[in-house]
């Protein structure tokens, strides 16, 4: 009876272990019977699977977004793997079932990000900015710390957002001193909240996982929410107009390209410069997991972000890998 | 001593009478004498102007925007005419100057189209989105009837703004009854609404005429500022949410192009068809005036506002010019 | 024994009743026996079905196109629905299946709908363009009154060009209400030609089902062979050239851009609303068919034909379910 | 008093000579004195010209399309020549004028070129095909000895139109022999027919001159106009179906992109090569033309006609200057 | 038991023959056997085929590229043909299997082809151009003759390459004789070595089958590859510079598109025609292609590299076809 | 008698001073007297200048590229400042005129630049690229020192070139240490090499001023050139063939779009991460340019290099200004 990760199974083996049931359905066969058909995920990866012949006591117990303790046998079916599961429980909290082992995570600690991150607010001069930036973060802090910065591509792990969010700040930081004539408040205030309504126009449970997007998200989307957010904010704290019309202008404009979901382009440099970091972070982020598992000297499969271009892993880089 | 108007100034002509200036600059010659170069207007035309050897008591005397009284003669310089002012002095109330006869207006009565308007307010079932439309109006009443519809191109004239929507109101009201799935009441305020922030995204004067655009209407534009006004009026008095969500939905999507300031397209009928009603209405009256002075079996010039296609006005349309 | 609409099967029943064959392959199983696979269609959907074991004396006796009576049992075949038929034969007169149980068709009476569009062509006031209105409706009337204005997407049902064409007309007589200087006879000779050689560009059947596209609808297209058409029947009556070619121009032109079909863009403003009121039927027929069975507060699927938007039902359209 | 071409005039020359009139302009000066504003022309090139205080009995005498004699000065404005005009009057017949001195044309004689194109003609091996070509040829054949093949742009010159489509027959007959599939006859007809319908969609005069586009063409454009032609030629002679289609095919398909008027693309191999014989005639003249008059070893200006792309004469062509 | 060739296999025919196996998978099945699921081709086609309950002394002893001796039965398999194998063993010298059944060629001799492409060579008289098409042909005159034109698309067939280059030369020597202007030495050396760094972009074995890309070909592509050995070659005899440059630029611009691999467009004449000579090349091929075997009066399946345009075959093609 | 610098001149004002002629026409007047018409420029900007009735001894003294001692007065032209020019000579050595007064420079000193330079090419850990970044650098150090990054647009100064990538490393450097995963002996290779053929592309002058392209530079660009000579460089020393082959891979890519010259994207970070520096560093200069000298709280003019965008320099960066 193995514990292996997904990643690892292999035909024939006979598995137990707790996983996270990505998505659920309930079928019958064509003999009448009841069966599972649903979708289990670890840290390392997915796998379909079939509980047939379900008992009738089990009917109706599970859903996506359970942790189930399961048993079960590797099977192959059209070239691919499938676990054939023949037991199967809700996992219970004495199980102590750790969030890490579950899902895929940033490779830093949330705890330490969060207070990394309000060190960078802490920085930011004008007193009514940081003022806004601080009471916005305030009201999002618990989702903001384990959200993941998309539904599918760059960042789409637990407090993936966090994470990309505080890469872009660190180089932020570094490019203020580059490019003398940037206002690093306005920069800062930018990067910590180009993103931020995405934790309103995604639907994450506990886990950091995006099931579906909201009703807002999807009639408005996180670029027009996150202007709403800021003007109203601005609002009540009193920010300067200018100011406050300025933040919401490098908001609109961080996609860059009309068809990417920004009507205009940026007027000021703090703008052109949000728009870069965003990309090189995920960007740096999606090419960094394509090559991630691939032999030294070969292509990765095409990445669907960006445009199912292959990425190459250098012969020359070989000694990273160990 | 002649009254004409602009559009039918002559070569050698004198002229005397009362118009805008709609730009001035003062300049020095070669020859070290002030003189001003500016152009008039009236409701048919803009010529450009010169008065030389300009007397020291009239320097700093006029700007863009100042109703005068002058006389001067017609001239042709390089192709073009040009006035040569000998005499200029602003109007006095007492000249009883009308504004029609100054710029070019809608061709109906301004305060007839916002009664006309009203009733269509008048006509929204859903209570509290009637509200919203009428405390909207309220606050903009005064500009809305007079604001032209653009700084150039379609409507760009007096109450030009106010003749638009009222022309997709009789539109709309009509195809409600077509297709009976409509929801009539979204439709109506998506058509009060959907421009409705140009008032504060142009700067116009009295006579309606733009000079420029405002601050935020150049970082937001007016579709992000319609968008930010509706949510906090609908905020103020308890609208629905999801209505709120769709009417700034509508507002988001009209422009429907991501290359024209919409990044995301309807997902509601009534929005679709906002947007073709705009089309419409805009298209049928830049169509109309290309081809308003030319003669039956002529084409007009290209028409800038639609890649400067060139219009046709056909030969059984002579008995409409008479 | 059920008599069920298509879209009401379940998994097990037993069915009996009509339909029709939309498409038919006949297949030798691997055990060298033979058997029909194809698809069954009503007024309500299309299933698959399998003619397992086919007697000798069936073979060949249906192809598409024929209406059967047939009994069977609805089955599951990986996630859908599958019929397994046991008994099949072709419909006889006195069966007396109504057409309007097989086909899905227009809301309105065809006949009805006929003698609507006529009394539009008897307003069109230039003599000789009625006539040619009149002469070309003469030749395709009878297939008028069932073709589908579409193989897919919009309209593409019984009738469906002629409830296509009936609501553009009645759009298009408001709208030259609205804008005065639309000339009313081109604009209902352009909304009543627009697509009438889709008649022969699609091959349907008596039915309206288009099967395949002819030979000349493959080389040339419908915009050309109108165009054609109109040039032929102006000819020999003796229409005046202008009106001619400017009719000629609204076919020409009525789908807008170059890559779907339009080399030029309308030259008069009555091209331009044909355009539209084109556009504005067919969107408001597939946004109204995309939402017809959802429950509010839901998005549809994705809808092919505008770029798999998803279209939304409100939560106040609740009533209009009933 | 010199009789050069223009393009060898310089400041300060008296010339005299017979010239074409491209255009021309009575004005009247601000002294009130009338005068000409004119464009000249030989086959060499053009040049404004003006006739200051034009003789009473000389007002009215002269249009566009004149030939005329004239004596003048050379003189200097903005950096470009200008003829200063004191004499001049009408050409007249026993002033002996050759059209080749005024006009610039194909570099072939065009009755050689008519010749040779019929004999191509007579190669057309399907009878009733060849005998639509030849009707057609026999209605435009003085029209097409003298046409240009464009207004601007490539072989706008006398006889243009038949020199591209001569030298279009000679590389499709050898390619016919190395591509062994094609069918001759459909390409001789479709090369020969693809632009006939310019010679009614432009307006040339005898010079082979064009000033404008006729009402047709603008409205629909030559290759609507062709396929009309040729169907209606085709009717009339009984031409077979499928040919005559396929012949209007290759018409409709030859500018092979939307955007450049071809709603469809070639769906037989000739008119795969039809339109790259003429990109290639179009291509080779334009970039022939270019580099035509530059030294060896140097860049042309850009060629409108290619993005404004510059044409390398390389230094090894110098022994063709000579 | 049959020879007959892949194309002509019928369900429940027992097949012995040569093939290739084009790829292998060696795989287990549920019931934990191994067993082969591989592709086999011979010149007329390809078919999926299974090798069940794989004997022990068998495993390991197939790849991709073998040649096979095999015994098998043709099933049918979802609509699909399949082959099931219960013989097989690698072909031996004495089995003497010729290529040509094996996979599709050119249809000339290469031997021939070689010679009249060295013809050609001849024919180019600035000596040291020829000097170094001639150096390098020297250097891939093996590979050249063998190598296809592509991995799919046009002329993906064993010696594709040579004969694709030799049909552009004959026209290029024609089309010489009609655009005088060209320097007919740049046209030929131009021609033939635009794509022969193909040889080194794609790796083909000795059947002329292309299975990958090289990793040079991969980061820069035969363009740049071609770019870099011309000018080796060229530094390396001394050939003159600009005609250096020329020839790399002739490489450069030959795909014509930026998005096609392009960055720069043609600047010589003989770079534009060297584009369209490619471009009927191909085409000709293709289309030549869809319609071999179907029957006249009908439409081929699109063609995948012209966006699936569909190629007609007309009724009057019937005689070639015998 | 002033000395001002252009941009401070004035109406009315005599000059004297030092000038760079940038560009030069001797031309003659319709009174037939010989006058210069010329462009003189500071480090400040451009002026058109006329020297009326050029003394017969200065005819042929001037050209482009001269650095001249004039004296003459400043006068208005159409809107614009002219200056007329009376007596003009030759600048000598011992004039001592800095070159700094006549051109604009990069704002940090070339020397130390080429020295922060040399310590990036220093940390480079692969000897044997490190050797070929050394050697490349070695042939054009003298070039590089002075050249501008382009004919217009970005960095178009002297030593423009060598400031962009300093700056470029400069970033390229933290970012190495956020982004742990990228080879910074790959990206710092990639930076230093990336524009390097921007060297032999134009033809600059002693002042770094670049009046035009080489012919290599046209028929090839900058980036082909540079791949050729890293290709040759990389052949002699001996470097590794896959690092040598990445290299020029990022040369190929780092324009990343192939209409601005990429026909392929990056495959490694490295490459990705290249353009968004070079973007970013493009975009920093070209917009701090827009508002350098603007009034906070006001927009530039629309900044070519980024479709007319107009850059706005907030109320807040007053202080920044003094």
């Amino acid at each position: 009876m193995s514990e292996k990760n997904i990643k690892n199974f292999e035909v024939g083996e006979e598995i137990q272990g707790f996983f996270l049931i990505r998505s659920l359905n309930l079928k019958t066969s064509t003999n009448n019977k009841k069966y599972l058909d649903f979708t289990i995920a670890d840290s390392t990866g997915e796998l379909n699977s079939k509980f047939w012949d379900l008992p009738d006591d089990l009917v109706g117990q599970f859903k996506a977004g359970d942790v189930v303790k399961l048993r079960g046998t590797v099977t192959s079916w059209q070239n691919s793997l499938q676990m054939k599961v023949t037991k199967m429980r809700l996992s219970e909290p004495n199980d102590n079932v750790r969030v890490e082992t579950l899902v895929q995570s940033a490779p830093e600690d949330s705890t330490a990000m969060m207070q990394e991150l309000r060190g960078y607010v802490a920085e930011i001069g004008m007193e009514k900015l940081r003022e806004l930036v601080e009471r916005i973060l305030e009201l999002y802090a618990e989702k903001f710390e384990i959200y993941p910065a998309a539904k599918k591509h760059h960042h789409a792990i637990r407090s993936g957002l966090l994470y990309h969010v505080l890469r872009m700040l660190r180089s932020a930081k570094v490019l203020c001193g580059i490019y003398g004539n940037l206002n690093k408040d306005m920069l800062y205030a930018g990067v910590i909240l180009h993103d931020i309504e995405k934790i309103n126009e995604m639907e994450a449970d506990a886990l950091g996982i995006v099931s579906t997007y909201s009703f807002e998200g999807q009639v408005l989307g996180h670029i027009i929410m996150g202007i709403k957010k800021i003007d109203a904010v601005a609002e009540e704290i009193g920010l300067d107009r200018e100011i406050s019309l300025l933040l919401q202008h490098l908001i609109l404009t961080h996609h860059y390209e009309p068809q990417y979901g920004s009507p205009k382009k940026p007027s000021i440099p703090e703008g052109e410069l949000l728009h870069y970091l965003d990309m090189i972070d995920a960007r740096m982020y999606d090419m960094e997991k394509a090559i991630a598992g691939i032999a030294p000297g070969t292509f990765s499969d095409g990445v669907q972000s960006i445009d199912y271009r292959r990425i190459y892993k250098p012969s020359y880089s070989k000694g990273e890998e160990e």
